[in-house]
Protein backbone atom coordinates (compact mmCIF):
# COMPACT_ATOMS: atom_id res chain seq x y z
CA UNK A 1 0.00 0.00 0.00
CA UNK A 2 1.57 3.82 -1.11
CA UNK A 3 0.74 6.34 1.69
CA UNK A 4 0.16 9.78 0.99
CA UNK A 5 1.17 12.57 3.27
CA UNK A 6 -0.66 16.37 3.67
CA UNK A 7 1.27 19.09 3.81
CA UNK A 8 0.82 22.56 4.30
CA UNK A 9 2.53 25.78 2.93
CA UNK A 10 2.17 28.70 3.90
CA UNK A 11 3.38 31.23 1.72
CA UNK A 12 3.27 35.19 2.89
CA UNK A 13 5.30 38.06 2.34
CA UNK A 14 9.07 39.08 3.62
CA UNK A 15 9.04 40.94 6.56
CA UNK A 16 9.41 45.14 4.59
CA UNK A 17 7.95 44.01 1.60
CA UNK A 18 4.75 45.79 1.05
CA UNK A 19 1.49 43.94 1.02
CA UNK A 20 -0.75 45.86 -0.96
CA UNK A 21 -3.58 43.30 -0.68
CA UNK A 22 -3.21 43.85 3.17
CA UNK A 23 -3.38 47.33 3.39
CA UNK A 24 -6.54 47.38 1.41
CA UNK A 25 -8.35 45.17 3.19
CA UNK A 26 -7.27 46.83 5.97
CA UNK A 27 -8.75 50.45 4.76
CA UNK A 28 -12.19 48.75 3.85
CA UNK A 29 -12.35 47.25 7.58
CA UNK A 30 -11.74 50.77 8.65
CA UNK A 31 -14.53 52.02 6.25
CA UNK A 32 -17.01 49.57 7.07
CA UNK A 33 -17.17 50.99 10.82
CA UNK A 34 -14.27 47.82 12.23
CA UNK A 35 -12.11 51.38 13.63
CA UNK A 36 -10.03 48.84 15.89
CA UNK A 37 -8.27 47.09 13.08
CA UNK A 38 -4.64 48.47 12.80
CA UNK A 39 -3.12 45.55 10.30
CA UNK A 40 -3.71 43.64 8.23
CA UNK A 41 -1.76 40.66 6.42
CA UNK A 42 -2.39 38.23 4.12
CA UNK A 43 -0.54 34.95 3.06
CA UNK A 44 -1.59 32.13 0.85
CA UNK A 45 -1.87 28.36 1.58
CA UNK A 46 -1.26 25.81 -0.42
CA UNK A 47 -2.54 22.17 1.12
CA UNK A 48 -0.86 19.42 -1.02
CA UNK A 49 -1.47 15.51 -1.29
CA UNK A 50 2.16 14.02 -1.98
CA UNK A 51 1.81 10.01 -2.47
CA UNK A 52 4.44 9.60 -0.29
CA UNK A 53 4.60 7.88 3.60
CA UNK A 54 7.32 9.21 4.76
CA UNK A 55 6.91 12.58 6.13
CA UNK A 56 10.51 13.88 5.71
CA UNK A 57 10.47 13.15 2.17
CA UNK A 58 7.93 14.96 2.12
CA UNK A 59 9.10 17.64 3.64
CA UNK A 60 11.90 17.60 1.32
CA UNK A 61 9.85 17.49 -1.98
CA UNK A 62 7.53 20.31 -0.34
CA UNK A 63 10.65 22.62 -0.07
CA UNK A 64 11.70 21.75 -3.89
CA UNK A 65 8.18 22.79 -4.84
CA UNK A 66 8.46 26.20 -3.19
CA UNK A 67 11.77 27.02 -5.03
CA UNK A 68 10.66 25.78 -8.17
CA UNK A 69 6.95 27.07 -7.99
CA UNK A 70 5.01 28.61 -5.30
CA UNK A 71 7.06 31.31 -3.45
CA UNK A 72 9.24 33.83 -5.32
CA UNK A 73 12.58 34.22 -2.64
CA UNK A 74 12.93 37.94 -3.62
CA UNK A 75 9.84 38.66 -1.23
CA UNK A 76 8.07 35.86 0.06
CA UNK A 77 8.87 33.52 2.96
CA UNK A 78 7.57 30.17 3.40
CA UNK A 79 6.72 27.88 6.18
CA UNK A 80 6.44 23.94 5.46
CA UNK A 81 3.68 22.44 8.21
CA UNK A 82 3.46 18.63 8.43
CA UNK B 1 -3.29 50.18 28.14
CA UNK B 2 -5.70 48.82 25.31
CA UNK B 3 -4.74 45.27 24.33
CA UNK B 4 -4.58 44.10 21.25
CA UNK B 5 -5.30 40.85 19.55
CA UNK B 6 -4.14 39.03 16.71
CA UNK B 7 -6.92 36.91 15.23
CA UNK B 8 -5.98 34.66 12.15
CA UNK B 9 -8.84 33.83 9.78
CA UNK B 10 -8.76 31.13 7.34
CA UNK B 11 -10.95 31.77 4.19
CA UNK B 12 -11.34 28.18 1.43
CA UNK B 13 -13.54 27.29 -0.47
CA UNK B 14 -16.22 24.70 0.26
CA UNK B 15 -16.34 21.28 -0.72
CA UNK B 16 -17.27 20.45 -4.08
CA UNK B 17 -16.35 24.39 -5.34
CA UNK B 18 -13.48 24.17 -8.35
CA UNK B 19 -10.63 24.88 -6.90
CA UNK B 20 -8.99 26.35 -10.46
CA UNK B 21 -5.91 27.63 -8.71
CA UNK B 22 -5.17 24.97 -7.03
CA UNK B 23 -6.06 22.47 -10.29
CA UNK B 24 -3.45 24.68 -12.53
CA UNK B 25 -0.75 24.18 -9.63
CA UNK B 26 -1.43 20.70 -9.40
CA UNK B 27 -0.95 20.91 -13.09
CA UNK B 28 2.24 23.07 -13.00
CA UNK B 29 4.17 20.97 -10.25
CA UNK B 30 3.38 17.36 -12.40
CA UNK B 31 4.87 19.12 -15.10
CA UNK B 32 7.68 20.12 -13.25
CA UNK B 33 8.75 16.52 -12.62
CA UNK B 34 6.41 16.52 -9.19
CA UNK B 35 4.60 13.46 -10.13
CA UNK B 36 3.77 11.95 -6.69
CA UNK B 37 1.26 15.15 -6.32
CA UNK B 38 -2.17 14.06 -6.64
CA UNK B 39 -3.95 17.35 -5.09
CA UNK B 40 -3.39 20.73 -4.41
CA UNK B 41 -6.10 23.11 -2.44
CA UNK B 42 -5.45 26.59 -1.81
CA UNK B 43 -6.56 29.09 0.22
CA UNK B 44 -6.26 32.48 1.93
CA UNK B 45 -5.11 33.53 5.31
CA UNK B 46 -5.49 37.13 6.93
CA UNK B 47 -3.91 38.08 10.31
CA UNK B 48 -5.68 40.83 11.56
CA UNK B 49 -4.55 42.88 14.48
CA UNK B 50 -7.32 44.13 16.49
CA UNK B 51 -7.44 46.92 19.38
CA UNK B 52 -9.38 44.81 21.71
CA UNK B 53 -8.17 42.66 24.28
CA UNK B 54 -10.68 40.48 25.26
CA UNK B 55 -10.60 37.18 22.69
CA UNK B 56 -14.31 36.34 22.28
CA UNK B 57 -15.15 40.12 21.51
CA UNK B 58 -12.14 40.14 19.41
CA UNK B 59 -13.73 36.77 17.52
CA UNK B 60 -17.05 38.46 16.99
CA UNK B 61 -15.76 40.76 15.40
CA UNK B 62 -13.61 38.44 13.05
CA UNK B 63 -16.72 36.77 12.51
CA UNK B 64 -18.40 40.00 11.37
CA UNK B 65 -15.38 40.62 9.11
CA UNK B 66 -16.15 37.42 7.56
CA UNK B 67 -19.47 37.96 6.94
CA UNK B 68 -19.32 41.28 6.09
CA UNK B 69 -16.15 41.48 3.64
CA UNK B 70 -14.21 38.40 3.59
CA UNK B 71 -15.90 35.58 2.50
CA UNK B 72 -18.33 35.31 0.41
CA UNK B 73 -20.79 32.64 1.62
CA UNK B 74 -22.26 31.07 -1.20
CA UNK B 75 -18.73 29.31 -2.34
CA UNK B 76 -16.06 30.29 0.93
CA UNK B 77 -16.10 28.67 4.54
CA UNK B 78 -13.93 30.35 6.98
CA UNK B 79 -12.19 29.46 10.17
CA UNK B 80 -11.20 31.87 12.98
CA UNK B 81 -8.07 31.04 14.62
CA UNK B 82 -6.54 32.72 17.71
Amino acid sequence: MVGETKVKIKVELKEGITDPEGLNIKKSLNLLGFDNVSGVKSSKMFEITIKEADKEKARTEAENMCKKLLANPIIHSYEIIL
